[in-house]
């Protein structure tokens, strides 16, 4: 049968797990296929690496590391929580492959940028991620062999539909092995430390119940440490102001492009190329022309446009690419109200604010427990006690209870850092006075400014 | 002069620092002198060991380690905060080898065990590290060579009353050079990663003001991770329920082998050999008799106390030796009725709970921010805002607001491991199910009851 | 003066060295040149990525560690041996910003697959090096800012031709800025541990001499150690018979697309599109055309080749993107002779040897000594003795004698994976058992094969 | 039966394998007998400590990591090498506990400084190994419970007499599970780097043979890796000349306080008190009379001896106590000829040579291949190729063979510091002068002077 394991596994050696282990057949295809191995050309973490140079590893590493994640849960689920009878909510072993699977995949829908070129063409990635799963694609011949149904379950699984919620939990929930993963990849390739956790101590601590997945209260302070350094990387990296201000920079020039696309004669309208085009003219995209869209294709494109003769256009490719980021002031009870003289100062510089200015919020839920009103209610993380009663974790630490249900939050205001040198006209002069004074002031919440 | 810096530096090689850097011959001198080396015959963790076995690490390393931290902070200060004008707020390079000794000699008055049996034999480490800094030692030998008052100053450094409360703060402080290094080091020999946190952004953030050390802005986040990292510690190594059951053992035999010691002829008195005798006859401790104590005069006697006549002192003996802790669980509103009855159950198994039973109460307080009105009201820990105004630590963070103030608190009651297997007598019998309910679920606050 | 240091330093973080300090403004107006910035868009190690995918780290991050390597060394250069009187053989100052921006720089000449590339298409990364730096660049004119000479000095010390022989070989020797970073720094990337060595005390133990740099005899063991270090990632990582068989189809591909685009007419050239084309039409490039040539333009065309109508070149452009890369066997004294049969086979398989076969020689000289009489002798590692007089390494050490110029050698053929599931005609028969039996038996010279 | 498995594994926290798993209630039991915690009160490295500071850990680590690696090997043996037939030459999974129990108390028979007092007091850890599994001690009780033959099978296993050559040879060889653990283990404690190896490489590529242990050849490297570490940290670490000097310095005051005993009368014999006697009055030692003797008992009793009557032993204890090592020099034929006079002249000095000076050689095989017509020969490391073939370690790599069969050897002639600053008297004035030259020059062979 095509489920079979290895004669004898091989490894991918890898700077996180020390090595990944690949035990069957089928998880080998899967990594052999064109559709994965395109993950090798998206970067996991965009435009991080402008600030956090060692940032350039890209979404393959990460999707094969929660698959090894999944290895080890399942491995230590077989051994020690191996279901004996049907609904005695332990681990039942043929949910094995499908959860190595779901891990592997779950990131295979991710294209280059995708989360700032979603909303300005109206892709998602989402549906696409079901597409390559179902559709025609070499990764669907692989799963077909397995069962005529498999695609469909590992879709469902990554959808959250699946009926068995211990594996649902275990790909997608507040403790995954998806965010399992990245926290501790994204901390090892930026070098910073905050997202180091004790995951072997997790790992051990996980058990599998009727509801889905819950950790031994030995496990608490593991767990805690998680959540806390989750909560420390959203502060200190992914929220960090100058890569949101590439990303704002890289959102205009793809608006700006996208505008002159639109506008252009038919025989104008090559400037996006080939790849691109499928995206810039407001078709829905096949998976096969999304698939062919990667971080290079963006930043060929780019490279080109810094000659393109739409001088905003060119201007902001050659800000993108020579790393020359928009500067940021954090938007607050005294700064908003001097934002639209601003704007107005930025126009008079010379600077389209529509291209050059914006507001950009960051926010993130560390953790929550479960809210059964809201309309995505999250999974909280429960702990078994010595008598089999469970506690969620925000009751049990004063810590996770203090950021619980927090929506961090980093509402800034985006503008060329060429205002900072201007001698601004009388009538704002005021205005701008006060601006540069917050400017000054601003390191206070600029979590990391130095990098 | 006395103060010169050496040709060329010396090192030794650290695992936590990689290098020791030594670049002034006072520091070598310190180093080689017979008090200074004591330190490697007492444990940094005293009995930790038994549960975490990597941390057989001495009070050298650490008192080197801290001295390390120090020498880089005074370099970082004469660099960008030297002092220009007297009151201007900013570094006095004149400081430097005085912050230097202070850290290098802040644990030299820390005898073996010092905390266990202090409160037995009435020692005062602190009044000790003054006397060895200012009486008849190698190490005033030393101190003496730079100026008369060098000692006195040194002396006065370490008891917090020296004048500039920079170098006061440097190495006393809710944020110092012995907190730093000592998480650091421990976590490292634990083999735990809780304590880890980013000293580089830390040492990088630090400066001098005019009421001692406060932080910029940008290192904030470090500093969070730092408070939250010592939180972690406390609860997971430091507070270890079953260190803490190998410390009452100790206590309770020293008490006994005291009680022993001071009921007998003298003739019988030998059985604590000529060490220790000056501490248990109850006659002041002469600094010369104090140092001739350490780890290894403690071990020896008790592995001899394990043949001697006195079944509660050899049993004892043989338990601490044998690593046979006593077994504890939580006092709280439900196990706390229980406790009498529970001494009472001991007794009548044979075990005197005067020796076999004890209450146990762990506490720190993690940080706090300056209370005028207290005993000892702490320095708060401040960051510098971009236009010179001050915010205090748990202002900004949510996480440490959290546990801020907070004593954290784990008050067991310990009994003989023995006392799970009894078949007790009906009278007796409800108490003692309840009371193994209660054990059976003491995992709760066990922070981590594998090692 | 434009040679000012910043008022405070500014810091990128980075896994290697932590941070990199920047104090000069004119290494932070260098960093921020377009074509330093560039060296974020070309990959360290080109395909290697393919086999250890942690590798896919760029030349951004390896230049500013080189830099900060020369940092450190001439801080402690001017704080030990700071030149007295001229020509004493000791560290002149006024040489620190030239070795900083030498070192910074000493890789802008690269581009994407230059290794590969080069002999394709008959460019020198060395003379276009020299042009960056004295050509119409912004790094030109930052570098002219220093002094109008400046920018030739820099090209000399790349060049090796600069007067001070101790700058020149800090920049380029065997043990220089350049090889410690990347051995760390590739080591780190791809996860394995073979390229770690003791930098900090290989930095403390290096002097200024009047030939150059030496070391004291102290750090003897932590240079043989970073010989062997390097010794054994040219087998296990660089010379990785796998990524040499992804290079053998890139440069195969390149190969078939410059053929192509040689015998098209002018309208049918536009295949490789616009920022390629100056490097296919055999002119000179031009510096601007090279700098525009990165990773994502040849990755992004051969994504399009894919399905360009040439059979051979899209299938190798798929094969290289999907990672299907060729296989090989050691050509040994009992495979060589097989192996214009095999080519003949290949061939009668439906492939062009021409483009699906290859032998692929790996080879470089971890160590040797100063050899006076070849072509380009190299700079030997000496170390000074006690009483001042010299030794050179492999006297000293065993291990490195043992692979002292040797040329580390592993010549391979490569051939389409296919092959070895093909039923050959009778006529081969033999050839091909002998052939498998082989493969068979190549992991005796694969360094890594799990990888 | 008593060889069942726990139900749930226990973890110790290690720094160096992170967990530590016990499975099995033999091993539990066994870690709790008095005679195995004895070993966390007998260092790891002896004196090392006082030139690496770090290195303060204990036997007890490094045998339960001697006993996690084998735990690793075994379960990857039954995965992938289970015997199916008798004399298969493959895993026989009957052996594992065999295995583990033999990991575990390898050092069991190891007392304080045994390496330095064997020869002084004829003692013989091998046998007192086996008094220890065989006698009437609680590790024997533990293992009696497996099978009455069990505790002879188990020392037979560290006497390499035990007929599987399987189990001999994990236990014991020239890569075995204990050097695999003292070498990762004493460089992290001691925080250097030359220890470090890629073990889960080579657990990987370690099988079970017809006559042992061997290789696949995909370990090549990791395994010459391993031998290049282990020559290093002998250079670096194991014979590091200032720890030689403390280790003289205590062998001669042993030694001095040995002839004191013998010599006093009954009634003065006390001062080596009750646990050192049975060492001292030389008669066999009993186990129980050994088991008693521990770092702890030495250093309190040289604690005690510097206010000894006798000016020798005082004195030397204080120099060992308070780390004044004896000063050395290599030597050579250029020192050799010189060592007669030298030793009169510390004579004349005032310092007895039989005390104060020692020619003291490190000797040691790095690794060898099995040389049949020698006294022990060694079980040579071998690799197996994709044929079956064998091919022993040297032939496949230079730096092997280079170091191959080479006793590393490092002769010094040891003295009292206090010689380097004597005016000499007129006759012995050229001697001295030689001799100091030699010790200006004596870095040459000093592996590293620093620490």
């Amino acid at each position: 049968m095509f489920t079979e394991k290895l004669a004898k596994e091989k490894v991918l050696r890898d700077p996180i797990h020390n090595f990944i282990h690949v035990q069957d057949h089928i998880i080998l295809d899967l990594i052999n296929t064109t559709e994965f191995q395109r993950l090798r050309r998206v970067q996991q973490l965009g435009i991080t690496g402008a600030v956090f140079h060692g940032a350039e590893h890209s979404r393959f590493g990460h999707s094969v590391g929660a698959y090894e994640i999944a290895r080890r849960i399942t491995e230590y689920f077989e051994q020690y929580y191996r279901s004996k009878s049907p609904n005695d909510g332990l681990w039942q072993p043929e949910e094995r492959l499908l959860t190595l699977v779901a891990a592997l995949l779950h990131d295979i829908g991710h294209g280059a940028f995708s989360h700032t070129f979603e909303h300005l063409f109206g892709t998602d990635h989402e549906a696409i991620t079901r597409e390559i799963i179902v559709g025609d694609t070499e990764i669907n011949q692989v799963l077909s062999q397995v069962s005529l149904d498999f695609p469909n379950k590992v879709a469902s699984v990554i959808a959250k539909t699946y009926e068995n919620p211990q594996v649902v939990q275990l790909i997608s929930s507040q403790l995954d092995v998806d965010r399992m993963d990245y926290l501790l990849r994204d901390a090892y390739f930026t070098g910073t430390k905050y997202g180091e956790f004790d995951i072997d101590r997790i790992l051990r601590t996980m058990r599998p119940t009727a509801n889905g997945i819950a950790f031994d209260i030995g496990g608490m302070h593991a767990v805690e440490d998680y959540v806390v350094s989750r909560y420390q990387m959203y502060l200190q990296v992914y929220f960090h102001p100058v890569s949101r201000g590439m990303e704002v920079l890289l959102e205009h020039l793809l608006h700006r492009a996208h505008e002159l696309f639109t506008a252009s004669d038919t025989h104008e309208k090559d400037f996006v190329g080939p790849l691109l085009t499928p995206l810039f003219n407001d078709q829905p995209l096949t998976v096969h022309d999304y698939l062919q869209i990667d971080d290079h294709v963006f930043m060929t494109y780019i490279s080109m446009w810094r000659s393109h003769p739409d001088p905003i256009l060119s201007d902001l490719s050659r800000r993108f690419l020579d790393r020359w980021p928009l500067k940021s002031i954090v938007i607050n009870d005294e700064t908003a109200p001097l934002l639209e003289d601003l704007e107005q100062l930025v126009d008079i510089a010379g600077y389209n604010p529509k291209y050059y200015t914006a507001r950009n919020d960051a926010f993130d839920l560390p953790y929550d427990d479960y809210k059964p009103n809201v309309a995505k209610p999250r999974t909280q993380i429960d702990f078994v006690l010595g008598d089999g009663t469970h506690r969620e974790l925000s009751e049990l630490s004063p810590l996770v209870a203090a950021i619980k249900g927090q929506v961090s939050f980093d509402n800034r205001f985006y503008f060329p850092k060429e205002m900072l040198n201007i001698e601004p006209d009388e009538l704002f002069a005021d205005t701008f006075k006060t601006f540069r004074s917050y400017i000054h002031n601003n390191a206070l919440t600029t979590p990391n400014p130095e990098s």
